[in-house]
């Protein structure tokens, strides 16, 4: 096999990786818990070709040449290389490697993580490594290590110093509860982007509450969350993801300087949210947000509909549906007065909300096997170049 | 003497008071330090006034007449009695009290710090009160005991069950540093106020971080900010208080449901101080925040004139002067061309910011000598009424 070509899907934590114990091994300061996206709406997909005729490494992004020099890409080369299967000769021949992703960067959603995840994916089959590899996609992009696998994953944080047991499992499978959705709500946001690597690395070394996050806060979590999602217990569930998004964000402005990744319409998402779980008493929906103002609600199946109608009736979008809704498709619902009495949340501008994306619990990365899918053509060039 | 007319000033927190371990006689979690603001530019007015033929207590405030049966104000009006000196016969007769503001409740000010005492510190006159005042304006509104005092104040938390011991005593005088000014930059905002009290009581019950920051991070800031503020070490002094003010709305959002009382102003007004703090390498001014998205600026009178044409070059608005600024007047200054170069902020819509209040730190709650400056008429009834 001298061509491979795979994806890899996005995760979204539920429980936050926020600092690093070890910025060249990427450990973490604690277990981060995700849910994996089907990778059917939303993926990373690579082709890795290795030829003893290329002169040299080759990588393009998203149809643009990159320098293979990336020392995460090396670190993570190496590895592999260590781990291929001994008298395996393609490990002496130099690579190409295409890979794009098929949602928008503006979508703000950890393209690195599936990126760096089908990367290593592609290799690991081209060189026939066998066992764990997600701590070897860690060292790529640390949540990276989160979307091998699909389902539930935790990502253990590993105590020793090689970093050898800081590696990623699934504790619940893709059909495990498949009644849940996640909505992404992308928001308009022309703030300058505040990288998460620098912000990490700040708040590692400037917040007490990171620390103290880490050492007496997110050990419990973990195993509650663990347990409500076994137990498919909505309310523990919803309550500790919404916990934990708040605390992340909590941490960025304790940080110092501080910085802040939520904006006014993230935090009137919020406050949606809120008042519509106050509605019915129970948690309905669990909003998380990553390093961007960008929402992701955790919810029902049966609740999608109701939820959408009343994100729509608050933030009204002159888009066409067809652009409006991606992923699965929604079906239409009225809000009922009783909810749009009850909600005290003003009508927002228009056009706050970019669009929204439904997805639910995936498979992690995979082979594809039509040799039409490859991105590298037979001289290893890619079809679609920018 | 039936008759007193007294002035309160406005303090502002830089270690900020934030959480109850005792709700009824509102003794906080942790230690707090403030500024004091002169009183001749923002004030609380009380003149109390005793009889025996009054009928009953009454009290207006800002024109208008309240209930006297208020909890905490008839706390402090039992402890005044119970600290009277023996024998005066005033005790015993009806009061009526009169109190007002001569700043606008939208500053977002703690207005109730001035006028619990205000009130303690008028009526302790009247019963001819000695010694410490301060523990019982706390059971009015926790901060005013940082009002009774000028200069700069410390609220100790205390440790006595009974909260005899949580007062507020004075660390150093208004005349040791007078360079110092505030800035308040009132912000336009038309969410509803989220109160403190409500939010104070949430997050002690839910947000570990409050916790934490009481238990292993007050103790220490409060030392090392008296140390800098006795040394006149503005650099220390202004790291700390921006750090203060951030740990405290982290809290918030840790909180449960979160709150947040910074808007995307107030974290514009954040990014700029720090810009211009870079600029410079050194702090030069140091933001701070409570229960509302107004910005206290505190900085050298040297440098007043440059920030505020910083302030006013990115938040343009089209008040008049005269209406603008408030306060000790400020001096008018040309940005140079380096720094409006160098400070990488977008200049914003008009009216983002309201007005800015200057001040300096000044002397404690007094004595108006004046008879024309009485609140009430010779009958006991308010001059002015609404």
């Amino acid at each position: 096999m001298t061509i491979v070509t795979c994806v890899a899907p996005v995760n979204m934590a539920v429980i936050k990786y926020w600092g690093k114990r070890n910025e060249d091994l990427i450990l973490p300061l604690n277990d981060s818990i995700s849910a994996t996206f089907n990778v059917e709406y939303m993926r990373a997909k690579t082709t890795v070709m290795a030829s003893p005729t290329f002169k040299e490494n080759k990588i393009w992004l998203n149809g643009k040449e990159e320098s293979f020099e990336n020392p995460r890409l090396l670190h993570c080369m190496k590895e592999l290389k260590q781990r291929a299967q001994k008298g395996n000769d393609v490990i002496n021949w130099n690579i190409h490697v295409c890979s794009e992703n098929n949602f928008p960067t503006a979508a703000g959603l950890a393209s690195s993580a599936a990126g760096y995840a089908c990367f290593v994916y592609a290799v690991a089959q081209l060189y026939a490594v066998e066992g764990d590899i997600t701590g070897i996609a860690r060292k790529g992009s640390g949540s990276a290590c989160r979307s091998i696998s699909g389902g539930w994953v935790q990502w253990h944080m590993g105590h020793l110093n090689d970093g050898s047991d800081s590696i990623a499992t699934q504790f619940a499978s893709v059909s495990h509860w498949t009644e849940m959705r996640i909505l992404t709500l992308v928001v308009n946001d022309n703030r300058k982007k505040y990288s998460s690597t620098v912000g990490m690395r700040r708040s590692t070394a400037t917040s007490s509450f990171l620390k103290h996050r880490a050492d007496s806060v997110v050990t419990e979590r973990v195993l509650n969350i663990i347990k409500a999602i076994k137990e498919k217990d909505f309310k523990t569930f919803a309550e500790i993801t919404m916990r934990d998004s708040n605390q992340f964000h909590a941490i960025c402005l304790d940080t110092f300087p501080p910085f802040m990744y939520l904006n006014s319409v993230s935090m009137t998402i919020i406050e949606l949210i809120h008042a519509y779980n106050d509605f019915y008493g129970t948690p309905k929906v669990a909003y998380t947000f990553d390093a961007g103002p960008n929402a992701c609600l955790f919810l029902l199946e049966a609740d999608v509909p109701e939820v959408v109608a009343l994100i729509q009736h608050i933030f009204p979008s002159d888009v066409a549906p067809v652009e409006y809704f991606k992923g699965i498709p929604v079906h239409h619902q009225n809000l009922s007065q009783e909810l749009k009495a009850k909600i005290d949340i003003p009508k927002q501008n228009k056009g706050l909300i970019k669009y929204i994306f439904q997805t639910d619990v995936g498979e992690g990365a995979q082979v594809v096997k039509d040799e039409n899918e490859h991105l590298l053509n037979e001289s290893g060039i890619p079809k679609k170049l920018k």
